[in-house]
């Protein structure tokens, strides 16, 4: 089965207060996000990788694969003013009547082993979907008509990406209208009829979105196996 | 109205893979516990500060106290088998027939600041409990009965500490057989029929457990108001 990885990176840098794009941002030796796309090159030079950028950063991410020498071959698709909008942007760059599965993932989780990403394909090719997630570490509570109540947090779970799919599933899920409440694609595909499968990921598996998280993230870059 | 700070500071060490209680665990200049102790005391002196500490780090901490000069006054209690132990042990060591409030505070949740501390024990003071928390900024699922569904987001909470409560109302609700639902004090207070009153709580209020959190604890103290 074909094999894809969308890697939506849509943020403007505005939540980490630098002019810098966050995927941008050097993590050891390289921006974020090569460190990203390595990841899925590392596990199999077979996928077809898919960034989705803002189109007004595609000339400077252009320039950043020249300066560092970066030569894993990649797509690179404009993004739309959503995130959804950027994910649906790389589905429909995807042109394939074969069955293909479709890992989505953020352009700033740059902690994603081999294994994880070996669970995430080839459950997705099984059961149609999975996507990872981690238990919660801290208690939870429900806030409804102006109450708020303890809910048992050893029932809900926290998702991460890579989100993997079928592609003709996830394709036609999200030829629908935004809704609030696509905070992620799982949630997009369950609304168009999928039970989805979760797998498990793993803590170091951070998005970086604060300045802080990155400081985090070079310290879990030194130990993480590459 | 008399204020008491619960510090509850359990850990063993073993998530953090070292030897040293994470407690004791270096951060900047001085052990994680001082530091978390040095928030109640620079808010306001005239605070009485509980330290629950397992029995056998006692001596320990005394020790660390003299080595590095530590001169807050601060009362030690002996921890229990769990937190909820731990927390019933510290509430058991007051004696107060005044109307007080107490917050609850995780020993290794350094990064709570003057007005984060001022709205918990005056929201308490008013209200009866102040429980800091933030928003989510994952996706969560809950699994009922093997299934996994979307869950809103925006109308879930994730808890942090301090908890502060109406003395008499906490000592109370904790007068009960321990409950695996029991994940915080919230839920503790909740149980025994209290309103839970939410007050908005910072990401940087980090708990620290692993490894990687002590480096993200170091990035934030570089910024952090003392």
């Amino acid at each position: 089965m074909n094999r894809y990885a969308i890697i939506v990176a849509g943020g403007s840098g505005t939540r980490m207060g630098a002019e810098i794009p966050k995927q941008f941002l050097s993590l050891g030796n390289a921006p974020i996000l090569m460190h990203t796309i390595k990841r899925f090159s590392g596990f199999s030079d077979k996928i077809h990788i898919i960034v989705v950028l803002p189109a007004e950063q595609i000339d400077r991410w252009k320039q950043l694969c020249s300066k560092y020498q970066f030569n894993i071959p990649h797509l690179i698709v404009p993004g739309g003013k959503t995130r959804f909008e950027s994910v649906h942007n790389g589905l429909k760059s995807i042109q394939d009547n074969d069955k293909a599965v479709v890992a989505i993932h953020d352009g700033v989780r740059p902690f994603i082993s081999k294994q994880l990403l070996m669970n995430a394909y080839t459950s997705a090719e099984q059961l149609g979907n999975a996507v990872v997630s981690v238990p919660l570490k801290d208690s939870i509570r429900k806030i409804e008509k102006g109450k708020n109540t303890a809910v048992d947090r050893s029932m809900h779970r926290i998702m991460q990406t890579p989100q993997a799919f079928l592609l003709s599933m996830i394709t036609k899920a999200f030829s629908v209208e935004e809704s609030p409440l696509f905070t992620d694609d799982a949630a997009v595909a369950e609304a168009a009829g999928a039970k989805i499968n979760l797998i498990d990921g793993s803590y170091e598996n951070i998005k970086i979105t604060t300045p802080e998280d990155l400081a985090l993230a070079e310290a879990i870059l030194k130990k993480f196996e590459f």
